[in-house]
């Protein structure tokens, strides 16, 4: 029996750790908040970590955002766009932001970005990749789902090329969103603050032992990727008339199946689910996402197998 | 044994039911929109129903208000000032649906208008009445409690003098605030919808029946007084320093001791509750109500004896 040889990467030397890049999503910027303050328990031998408020006018205000959605604006498009005073809010911001963490696809700027976010759906602790064909990254999501075994983390690949990356964390070499729900935006529960700073912290551990040269073998992971996202009903006047069925509702994760009950009629009519196979979806009834037109996300579960990761070793060449 | 001479109220004419007072609270907003297509379960035979969105630019925004809180403009100073241009939107709307609803203190006015709100806090069914003294609302919210038994629902009083009158309900003669919870705003949840539903439709048959002559005895009634506001601790910057306790957390309603833990730091510290007494906290961790610097809202229980009530027999006399 032989085993892949081991993927490398060059240590990391600068992580960003962010909060509020939705202003309303609280666990994240008081978390933040306090480190901004108190870094200490950021701090690790072989590598700098940054905490930063990513939008502070949005936090200020207790809203997602001021003019548009900040983590839809770190698209090739608007990167490329040349500052300009009238560009909105969240445009000029992206600009900073690749600027001072990135830029994206460059040497100099953050090795990894750490995202907090919050969720009114049920999805308990979500860890958030951009590709699991980063391996650095799948095996930093294994390792904190292996770590914080009190919280189970599920592991969502967005799958995206380089031309459709879309959020903050894109702008680094690595990249890790954390989604913690059920909460209210605008509220902090201590409970989430903690699964938060644990997650958080077990992200820095596995970084700071990746730099001293641990090897993490090969393993399995299963991820839940991507597929689409599906709307309400709605009459013909575009008003939402069929709301999440209530066995449908924070049952985020679990299987779908063509003919289960989505949604439910105010005069109690079922609309069945209409896939042509059982899906998993995630963000059923998130408040944000209301105004992009998404009633859940559906996602397909798959096992996908790491091969071993270990750091460059100096003069062995070129890391991915 | 005697027992007290009936209280008597001229029967309703006019009720209103209002959703959006506050723009992202969904329950009440998703049911009004279809009330306004499909009225036919809000009719009754003895008086006339009308649905309303009561901040409809709110609502487009699904925000809880554009320039202030709709639902504290209702005072005398507003309702007095002049109408201009110049003034907050929901300055003007308040003075609007004064004109619309009542003026309040007229005979031409609604003679009830019921209120549907959602929390973030878990509230359970929470029937919201501006005085303990009024007699119908006190009867109208006994008869709800006994009649959807399946939902307990707790009555929370203000008890607010004549000047001290801030909301929208205090335009009409009488008055039902519903607040249901826990509920991200900008959500719709199926199973708060029907809670919703079912209590307003409960409501009407109270008027209804009352209207057509039943009497409603005598009878015991516990309601829970307002009492004061109480804030996050914060630090010498003004910003929050510590979170509701998780013991405390969604613990609304519940018995609240001196001593007792009610908020916890980013240290792990525990600060206890510092009243002289036994209180029933509610609106815990409202999202609401972080600026208005109010981390929740003490209560205390009592019990109060409610007079007989019936309607008035023509030529009896004057109503209340």
């Amino acid at each position: 029996m032989t085993s892949d040889p081991a993927v490398t990467f060059a240590p990391l030397s600068r992580v960003a750790v962010l909060g509020g890049t939705h202003g309303n999503e609280m666990s994240g910027i008081f978390l933040t908040r306090h480190w901004l303050k108190n870094p200490s328990e950021l701090k690790r031998s072989t590598f700098t970590v940054t905490p930063l408020l990513a939008n502070q006018p949005a936090v200020d205000r207790c809203v997602r955002y001021i003019d548009r959605d900040l983590n839809r604006c770190f698209t090739p498009d608007i990167l490329h766009l040349d500052s300009n005073e009238a560009l909105p809010l969240e445009v000029r911001r992206a600009k900073e932001l690749n600027c001072l963490l990135g830029p994206r696809g460059s040497e100099e700027g953050m090795h990894l970005i750490i995202d907090q976010h919050n969720t009114t759906a049920n999805m308990g602790n979500c860890l958030l990749i951009n590709n699991s064909t980063n391996h650095f990254c799948t095996h930093m999501v294994s390792y904190i789902q292996r770590t914080v075994e009190a919280y189970e983390c599920r592991v969502l690949a967005l799958e995206l090329k380089d031309t459709n990356l879309f959020d903050v964390t894109s702008v680094a070499r690595h990249d890790l969103g954390v989604e913690l729900g059920p909460q209210s935006h605008g509220v902090v529960r201590a409970e989430n603050v903690e699964r938060m700073r644990k997650i958080v912290q077990t992200a820095l551990d596995f970084v700071e032992m990746f730099n001293k040269g641990v090897e993490f073998p090969e393993c399995e992971l299963d991820i839940y990727r991507h597929v689409r996202n599906v709307d309400f009903p709605r009459d013909v006047d575009g008003e939402i008339c069929a709301v999440i069925h209530p066995e449908r509702q924070d049952r985020d994760w679990l299987p779908l199946r063509p003919g289960d009950p989505i949604f439910l009629t105010l005069a109690g009519r079922s609309i069945p689910f209409d896939g042509d196979r059982t899906v998993h979806p995630i963000f059923i009834n998130e408040s944000a996402y209301y105004e992009k037109r998404t009633a859940f996300s559906v996602t397909e579960r798959v096992r996908v197998r790491l091969p071993p990761i270990r750091r460059d070793r100096e003069g062995e060449g070129a890391s991915q």
